[in-house]
């Protein structure tokens, strides 16, 4: 059942303004009802959808002697947020449909698809906020037990919920909300994400019959990312004579570097954290989410007052006393292209600010990086320009659980405000500049430019004579200092140009405003720089949140306490139990001296050395209590506690645990 | 002649509003002209001030070979802005004068009083603002020389231009500018400096007459306030214990001390620079100027349309079916009402843009303090957050010139952009939260929070499940440091909450950008902090040039240069040439000794000793460059540099200068 168009009257300007009637025609786009009624469809796939997960349940559970610590557990929670090399694809589609979801529920009257009553918004919202996360759920569930029955079942889900979607779409490209193409358009991003689910679940099957899926119980202990992050720690580099020769750089050199600070450019042995992955997608989703209806509900209605505009806007603007011409068809064209003009103005700071955010992402994935290595190596200082702990605590973890959100949150709300400011800037620079220039009549603002011509002369002179002054006659150089000189007649010009630096303070003043909403305005949507002072940033809940997850995410998944602790790992599985300390210290040092290329079989006493020297390179807090514990007498009972952990961490099976680490199981792995 | 006062009908609605004619009567003030003609006023006064000035440079030339080193250049110099111990109060009211004097001119339609013509009130604006520090020259010359008739000849001028002031403001109170008493009440600070310098002057001359003026030639540096701030640094401190004993002060104490940062309380030895004192007088000025301004510029046209408001106002509402009431006397007292409302809310936001502002000066005072403490001891890294090099460059110097101009600008600016946005909001919380509640109607803003109280709980519960879930069930204590446990939920409870996070996002992105921008907002007269991002400090003018100021004040007025230079100059006219190296060191651990109360004479090897001691203490780094050349062989000549830079500063006759010395001489001190 496809949309009916019904031509009406649907823009009357009779109620608002008594004389001036106005009538333009519009498409009226009735609802849709799809073929596939969506409330039967919705109780169908959550039906299908969590059947599924039981079968996956029981599979694993048959399969349990065979892969011990899955199943349950590994079901419930399946975006390992803390990995570096986890299959990211998965995760960040199912983010970005959710977030489309999102956007959707909140505009549609609505929200969930169960009810049609309109009445009881609100609680219908709420419950959407929890149903589609839900909804999704199994998508992202059938990938983590790496197991065929689970992708099977998940190329079901994702052809499903794909095929459903472009049927709806198909169905109703229209609808009446905001413009008639929006839910289409709206709905772009979550369609691209569900079609890359429906590859990747086939593909990742394809990958298990033919066995170069890694399913290895330690794939993310054992990923070679780890081990390449700490060689490239390890590696002695030549010293960069060029940046360093030169403590103060030219001007150009300091404006391409501040160019290049602009521009990511991937790099050997660095991924992003999957929450960064996530939060990066879901924030481009974002953009244009917010971007499309950003355009969408306002040039339509711009483009209909347009078309709209008769002569009788003349007479409109006559009650007002504005007559722009006396020819009525003339009035009605200049009318018509000052709209185009709003319009134009509008679109380009629409496009402005999307172009600013993609900047401005780049920009935050160079600083992610460049603070993240900065904390791999301990430099609290520099990223935070403060001593912090780095740990743990209840303000940082639920900063890290709302990192994602808080950012897309923050790109939606930036782009509003930014999009507001520009479209101002535009209006202001075209109706006040260009029209004037472009039509040689009402330069009222450069007439009073013009005007000023004496007086900004006079400024510009009193600030250059200030400058040479100083430069020539005020500083003297002698024995290698510069020192102050004719001390009499600096003070004379201080006190004679008082008033006139009083109006240079003005400009500076303005200038200082300009560039302060400036700033800001551009920054609204990062998370990674504080828009406040040095000595309020806590107040900023933006940086605040940010500087939490830092916290989190260095103290949790340093790559070199991973690399660590995927070589005891490693050690463990294959020595069964029996390989000591001493084995699990050559283990360390294959590692190291792979790079060097020695063929000499080092002694014990220049392994621990060498693992010394790994911790003192990577001054990692959060190991600091473990450090207390590494001694060689308990190293047994360390390694239990450590592999207990990154087990937990790789939500993998284990080779082979202790009866030790057996005993202090959490509730999670009660299975 | 006073001005006639002449009843018209003033505001006439009727060429805005066609159809509503609105009456008000106002009075009409006549331009008034007072008796004592103000051209031929500033004629006299002028030719008077420049004859006193020659008088002042025959006396000071005859008594040449009594105070040598005086006359002209000491009258070219009249305020040594680098002196912490000059007698303030001249300048600092001269400038008060000439802050008032330029808001004057400023806003008069004819800047210069010899031309009544306001055909190119441009070109004698800018000659305005070079006549009148011309004019107030003398004032401030006359002080320079501390000779009798230096006092007599100030005491006249004073008297002069503060009877004139006083007898044209009885002579015309009234102005047709802006409103009837601003001028009256702009000239106020004006009148009270006046009056200050006509009392001070004939003071200055009474304890002349009695000698207990201190006419010494070395009167800065011989002040006991340089000694007795090195006395203070040398003393040895009791370690305060409570301090230091919580590292982690509670809530209560960081807010008592947050609160005591704002309230300046003078302390033992320490004295802000003059500059800063001329900035914070002027900048006290500037902010009852603008409030001034700021008030009479809206409140009476407030009122006289409040008064206006009669019965066409129903019609004219009716016109925009806007229908208040059915009754018209009740719409004209609703609107009444309402006008008051408006008027109520303007002189709110100008009173607490006041009270801002004097709170944000109290603060500045503490700041600036402990800024110039910190640097004096070398904490360069505190105050500026980063390596700079304290020693005077072209910027440094050109900022330090305008630093009080600047400040005023400013304040006057940052008062009209928060008077805007004060007003704004209460006009928000007026019209939208307390009338509604008063009147018990249009509660929309109500209504719409209260129907959002699901969407509002909702919010707050998941995030306090996020706290108490992190606090309580994700992170674990264990040996003294935190880490995280039961991470499938942690990770779970992430992924099902990032719908509802998202909200929460949005409403710290409001919170992000209201906490920002208000705090900017208010910040934005003071200079001696950042606005931006500490990475981007150096685009804030206005902190940008702060910190340059204290650059030069600290590398040129440090405390313990000018207590050493003083003890230099003191041991010299002692023993005349005399007196060698270990003289002056004796000199020097007088004064450490001193505190001791110790009486064996100490060995000249002690007291280099103590010297290289206070060296040591005070990092000065503009003594870094004279530090090279004291040696026990060139001491000498390094005396001779230092009692000329001295001696030029202090602009005093000196005891015995050597031929060296005199060769060096600038183009200043050719007298």
């Amino acid at each position: 059942m496809s949309a009916e168009l019904v031509k009406e009257d649907y823009y009357d300007y009779q109620d608002l303004y008594v004389a001036v009637p106005t009538k333009i025609s519009a498409e009226v786009i009735l609802p849709c009802d799809p073929t596939a009624d969506e409330s039967l469809y919705h109780i169908c796939i959550i039906v299908i959808s969590y059947v599924a997960m039981l079968i996956l349940v029981v599979v694993a559970r048959r399969q349990k002697f065979v892969f011990s610590r899955k199943g349950v557990p590994a079901l419930l929670s399946p975006v390992n947020f803390l990995d570096h090399t986890q299959h990211k694809a998965l995760s960040v589609a199912v983010f970005g449909i959710l977030f489309c979801r999102l956007v959707g529920l909140v505009l549609s009257p609505n929200p969930l698809p169960f009810t049609k009553e309109t009445q009881n918004k609100e609680y219908w919202l709420i419950l959407a906020l929890f149903y589609y996360p839900a909804l999704y759920y199994p998508l992202l569930a059938c990938g983590t037990l790496h197991i065929t029955v689970g992708y099977v079942l998940g190329s079901l889900l994702s052809w499903t919920h794909f095929g459903i979607l472009i049927w709806h779409k198909v169905d109703c490209p229209k609808t009446p909300q905001i413009y008639k193409y929006h839910s289409l358009l709206g709905s772009l991003p979550e369609i691209a994400c569900l079609a890359f689910l429906s590859f990747q679940y086939p593909l990742l099957l394809f990958k298990g019959f033919k066995g170069t899926e890694n399913s290895n119980p330690f794939e993310d202990l054992k990923s070679s990312y780890y081990t390449d992050y700490v060689k490239n720690i390890l590696k002695k580099r030549k010293p960069s004579n060029a940046s360093a020769s030169s403590s103060n750089p030219k001007l150009s050199e300091r404006f391409t570097n501040a160019l290049k600070s602009y521009i990511y450019t991937p790099k050997d042995v660095f991924r992003f954290p999957l929450k960064l992955v996530i939060s990066l997608v879901v924030a481009l989703v974002a953009v244009y989410q917010m971007a499309l209806l950003l355009v969408i509900g306002v040039v339509p209605t711009l483009q209909i007052v347009r078309k709209g505009v008769n002569e009788d806007i003349a007479f409109l603007l006559a009650g007002f006393n504005i007559i722009l011409s006396a020819d009525r068809k003339e009035v009605v064209n200049i009318v018509t292209y000052y709209m185009w003009c709003i319009e134009v103005c509008y679109v380009s700071a629409v496009t402005l600010t999307c172009l600013v955010n993609l900047i401005m992402f780049m920009r935050s994935m160079v600083l992610h990086r460049s603070n993240l290595r900065g904390l791999y190596r301990g430099d609290i200082y520099n990223v935070y320009d403060r001593q912090r702990s780095i740990r743990p605590s209840r303000p940082a973890l639920v900063c890290w659980m709302g990192y994602t959100s808080y950012q897309a949150a923050f790109i939606c709300l930036g782009m509003v405000i930014q999009t507001l400011v520009f479209f101002i800037c535009f209006l202001f620079a075209v109706f006040l500049i260009i029209i004037p220039i472009l039509n040689g009549k009402n330069l009222a603002l450069f007439h009073i430019i013009g005007r000023m011509w004496p007086f900004w002369l006079t400024l510009s002179l009193c600030v250059l004579i200030q400058h040479l002054t100083s430069r020539f006659f005020f500083i003297k150089k002698e024995a290698g200092t510069q020192d102050l000189t004719n001390r009499g007649f600096l003070f004379l010009l201080t006190y004679l140009l008082f008033p006139v630096n009083v109006l240079v303070g003005v400009l500076l003043g303005i200038w200082r405003l300009v560039i302060t909403a400036f700033f800001n305005i551009v920054h609204l949507g990062r998370m990674d720089i504080s828009l406040l002072n040095r000595n309020v940033e806590a107040f900023d809940t933006g940086y605040c949140c940010y500087a939490h997850y830092l916290k989190i995410e260095v103290s949790q998944s340093h790559p070199v306490m991973k690399a660590f602790c995927g070589l005891l790992l490693q050690s463990l599985s294959h020595g069964n139990g029996t390989g000591d300390a001493a084995r699990n210290a050559e283990e360390g040092i294959q590692l190291v001296s792979q790079d060097k290329k020695q063929n000499k079989v080092p002694s014990a006493k220049q392994a621990r050395g060498h693992w010394h020297l790994l911790y003192t390179l990577v001054n990692n807090p959060s190991l600091v209590g473990s450090r207390k514990h590494f001694q060689r007498q308990s190293s047994e009972s360390f390694l239990n506690g450590t592999l207990k952990r990154s087990s937990k961490e790789s939500s993998k099976k284990e080779g082979g645990t202790t009866a030790a680490s057996k005993e202090r199981e959490g509730p999670v792995s009660k299975d």
